[in-house]
């Protein structure tokens, strides 16, 4: 036994025995308690804040008495003053036992805090990021003694972090010199170190303590569009979050048409590596402006996409990706230099890191969304659609995971729609149509309020009324079934057949009037017959995907389902199901992810683990090869019709009372029909 | 006791019993016998040729009958046919073992065959570059087992070479896929691994066999002149040696002068930086056109310099090495892609090793002299000095190493010199003056005659006779003053005084005159009294840093002396010693090594260990700080005369017959004398 005194952290519950005089800080690096701090204890970062607790604690067996900290002292006053401290709270290295204590460690305090997700599924994400903050003080040069500046900072990065292996890229080399100069031998660094790395890079270097932050930039980079998010790397907190449309698509909408590009223009890969490059450089640069961060400082990018815009992306042909066998030059996991991609907005030495993709047609986006909803987790079945131009789909549990993608066409991110537009400010996402007076009411990105709430003119006034999204199609088409403007087939009634007007000819065919501006110089939006077809073929692919992988585990139903998706709104489960874009499952069992490839990829950001997990995880996703599947044909053109509700989904009847009608002469599906034959894409 | 058949193979002796029917390649790698392949056995490279022995070989114990190895085959014939195979020869991957048998390993079969160097002192050098090429079978994608191209080429490299955790940069994933097609899935792989580094780099591809060779370069960047070999990486063998002056010599001659540039217009670096990265890119294409050979072939490059060169190569401001404490901003060896450097015309995917700098004044090529020249490893007291404009100076033997660099100047370069230039074809390299008539004969680079042979004027014609290079104006000064042109102090007499009407007035001083080719509108070279002030000071520099050395040691005298140096031809230790560059030493201990740091440099590209220890070797070499040490220039002031042979060296006597002349007034040394403030360079 000893007669030192007791400290017990919570919420770990580690204690032990200190002596008088130890920093709380110490204590806590002795028992491996989670309580962060770049400074080393130098009483500069303020990161290692805990909060002490007094009086009795049966629970612990302790009776923690006044004074069994050390006096509050001028570094901790300093502190307060300059950049305040919460009542009741201590810096950790300033703090020293002098008695029984209970330390509370609060979760800003933790290195590897936990950060809840958004989405009402998801687990939280663990912050464990490759890239670090560190403070260092370094020797001084002795000329008898030489040594260099580096190896200095090697030394010191031994003594007072015990990190061992540490490397600098030349751009390091040349702001090491004025840098420690400048901090007086006292520098911040950016460490960099993957889980499966035995070397430490380091990434930046800041004269003193660098205050501004460490950033990671998650990167979902679609055909159509590329979301970002912008991470605070230390809470992982998302800063902001904001998304542009892939310069690509003016070298063909979809993949196969980017692929044939390059077929018909050898060497047009070059130009498209170069627009999407810059796009993301533009991303970086305005997502970072929006929250006033030096984007210098985003020292990490992860980035998911399908095959082509991976190979796109590297540089590297994409034509092996158009032909059987559908060869991928790499599927591992990539790191890279920011700078080999040319994303010269970020700091000049940020690493980048690609998930691994699953094969040919199933890229580092399906991977990711496998990392964010964990299907190799799962209980029951279940089925994750990620919606996009090309869509991937996931169908397993925990006993096997079956993936697959699926050729949809960019209708379901607004393009090839009429007034399609991408998820921004004005762009209609939610849509109802009374189904007696088949009039529509609709909201718009950027506002809570409907179109015929008060004041929605006043709260719209900015952005206008401009398009439709993806979200939006998806509910348009839906409720125009279910108010009986369309019939099974698809086709649009005229006005005799449907009783309004808003449903006015265009050629041989009809249009249905959601919103018309034309008075105030504003757009006319309205979906057309064209609309439809592009709902009607992209629905009925990822319905063929999806029924592909059913088929292949013998399944006729699955327990849940899971919509993802990188377009702003998340899609409703009701319309997606009435569209019939879903196998039928009871409606409370289809859920809304958001972006989950996104999601897969700010948790491969936050948390260096997931990098080496995901790798894993990949090697059992068994691939279905859809283009070579002629059950993937048949589900297709099976799956055109808009069906009605059937017997065993009963909450779906309840909602749906979709007329027996049939618009066309004789089954006609339209101009195009679901005949035209689908390109991959 | 095993019946099968016992195969030996010579030289190394190691012998095994191998079932009949084994390939000798195959029995030889069971061995660990040091037998070359490219291609792993498939009768492609012809790397494995093998000469069986045949008869009694009582020594091991066995008779060796007709028929001891298979027939010649079908794919030997084809060999022999197209490329031509030595009599007596076999494919080791082709020849199998039937019965006992002798096998020899040639030596242009072993890969780590040695290499004898030129110098009649070095060691060979045993090759094992960090590169090597290799061939491999790698298998077909398939769409229903997906993978990368990249992932099938590193299962083969495990599978056919044992060679795992194997990386590819960007460029190599651009290759990779036509390479493998048209190589119909047989590719040829440059492989990069370091000897302390576990994972091994894929440098370059090529479809099938590549034999077009790997190359490297050795370069010793030079204040003055940037030198430059090249080597094959599978011999060894030096195909082309080349070298241009330091373009940055326009911002300053001597190092300190180019800090200075520096410190007086910050940023300067960046130009100096440039034009010396854009020197070596051109070097690299003239030294690769000499031989014919694609400049991109050259896959690797060692780098030594001095301080100042390695960080204005590295874009790493100079500053601080010009003021104490002469902080580096790494000492450490670097191991860096090309491209960081602008290498562009080497390999896209090459890479450069920087030996380690020892401190702030002893830079890499320091070390690459300790490297080639082995102070450490050597029973008796060994100088080594590496004349340049900065002469680095080791002093040591196995139990003990120093080192300081001394400020020479440029002009054992030829720089700073009236007549000077540097080694190139129709340099005076070497000078003899009759010490009767006072009339010097000559060789210049570029032929073998002296200037009073037959043929001479024939011989030179298409070079001429330009100027003098730095061995040519030692061997100038150290003739004068051995025919009674220079008194002790230095000073050319005038004609009357030395009886000759070569030296001839220059204002208040006098000019040797060693060649006119005026009348046919060529130079007039002379040796200026200016030139004579020149190398005074330059070997009185030399000679400081080596007796501080010895100073440090606390000896008088060294047991022998190493004479190195970039500049073309060797310099004359008889020449040296009559100067006084160096301390006095018998003269057959006296040697010349030409280049020690290049030969260092060309060390570490064929042996990759040789980086690892000389990284090891640095760390136990002593640095002695010329610039702050008062007797550094005690002996600089000592030493600017040019001696007299003293008694302990009869051989020295007995070559000079050194007249006690003195054409001064009162000790007068010229213009500036050997008071000038030297600044360091």
């Amino acid at each position: 036994m000893t007669n030192d005194p007791l400290v017990i952290f919570t919420p770990s519950g580690k204690r032990g025995h200190f002596a008088v005089g130890t920093p709380i800080l110490t204590a806590a690096r002795q028992l491996g308690v989670d309580l962060d701090s770049v400074c080393g204890g130098r009483g500069i970062c303020s990161k290692c804040q805990i909060a002490p607790s007094y009086g009795d604690f049966p629970k612990h067996g302790v009776t923690v008495r006044e004074g069994a900290l050390s006096e509050w002292n001028a570094v901790e006053d300093r502190y307060k003053r300059v950049r305040g401290l919460k009542e009741g709270r201590r810096l950790g290295c300033q703090a020293t036992v002098q008695g029984d204590i209970v330390v509370d460690v609060p979760p800003e305090s933790q290195v590897h805090r936990q950060v809840v997700r958004k989405a009402a599924s998801a687990r939280p994400i663990t912050m464990d990021p490759a890239t670090r903050l560190v403070l260092i003080e370094v020797q001084e040069p002795d000329m008898h003694e030489p040594s260099g500046d580096l190896e200095r900072v090697q030394a010191a990065l031994r003594d007072q972090w015990q990190i061992d292996n540490v490397t600098a890229g030349l751009p390091i080399l040349r702001k090491l010199q004025p840098a420690l100069r400048k901090g007086k031998w006292q520098i911040s660094l950016a460490l960099h170190q993957p889980a499966n790395c035995k070397t430490t890079q380091i990434l930046d270097v800041w004269p003193g303590l660098h205050e501004g932050g460490l950033y990671g930039m998650a990167i979902d980079l679609g055909s159509t569009t590329i979301a970002a998010h912008l991470c605070d790397l230390a809470t992982g907190a998302v800063l902001a979050s904001s998304g542009i449309m892939n310069p690509q698509i003016r070298f063909g909408e979809d993949l196969m048409s980017r692929v044939s590009y390059v077929m018909m223009n050898p060497g047009g890969d070059v130009e498209m590596t170069r627009v999407v490059r810059d796009a993301i450089n533009a991303l970086a640069i305005e997502i970072a402006a929006e929250v006033a961060v030096d984007p210098t400082l985003i020292v990490e990018s992860v980035i998911v996409c399908n095959p082509v815009m991976h190979h796109l992306l590297l540089g590297i042909d994409p034509v092996e990706l158009g032909q059987a066998p559908f060869a991928l030059a790499t599927s591992g996991s990539l790191t890279l230099d920011a700078r080999d991609l040319d994303f010269t907005a970020l700091n000049v030495s940020a690493r980048v890191y690609l998930l691994p993709c699953i094969a040919g047609h199933v890229g580092a986006d399906a991977a990711a969304v496998a990392l964010s909803e964990e299907p190799d987790k799962s209980d029951d079945l279940v089925l994750i659609v990620d919606v996009g131009t090309n869509a991937e789909i996931l169908l397993g549990d925990k006993t096997r995971v079956l993936a697959c993608s699926s050729p949809t066409g960019p209708a379901f991110e607004g393009a090839q729609i009429s007034a399609g537009q991408r998820a921004a400010p004005g762009a209609i996402e939610r849509i109802e149509i009374d189904p007696a007076t088949k009039t529509p009411r609709f909201r718009v990105i950027g506002s809570d309020l409907w179109s015929d709430d008060p004041g929605f003119a006043e709260a719209t006034a900015s952005s206008g009324i401009t398009g439709i999204c993806g979200s939006g199609i998806i509910e348009a088409v839906a409720e125009m079934r279910m108010a009986g403007l369309l019939d099974p087939s698809g086709l649009i009634g005229s006005a005799e057949q449907t009783g309004t007007d808003r449903c006015e000819p265009t050629g041989r065919t009809h249009a249905y009037l959601i919103h018309d501006a034309t008075d105030q110089g504003g757009p006319r939006i309205t979906v057309t017959q064209g609309d439809i077809r592009a709902i009607q073929l992209a629905k009925s692919a990822l319905y063929a995907g999806a029924r592909l992988l059913m088929d292949q585990l013998n399944v006729d139903k699955v327990d849940r389902v899971v919509l993802a998706g990188a377009f702003g709104a998340h899609i409703s489960p009701k319309h997606a199901m009435v569209l019939g874009m879903i196998p039928d499952a009871p409606l409370d069992k289809v859920s809304s992810a958001g972006n989950a490839a996104g999601h897969g990829a700010r948790i491969a950001l936050c948390n260096r683990g997931a990098r080496e997990r995901i790798e894993v995880t990949v090697g059992h996703i068994h691939k279905v090869e859809t283009a070579v599947e002629p059950r993937f044909q048949e589900h297709f053109v099976a799956a055109n019709a808009i069906p009605h509700a059937t017997a065993p989904f009963p909450e779906l009847a309840a909602i749906m009372t979709l007329p027996v009608v049939n618009f066309g002469a004789s089954g006609n599906t339209g101009e195009d029909g679901g005949r035209r034959r689908r390109r991959r894409g």
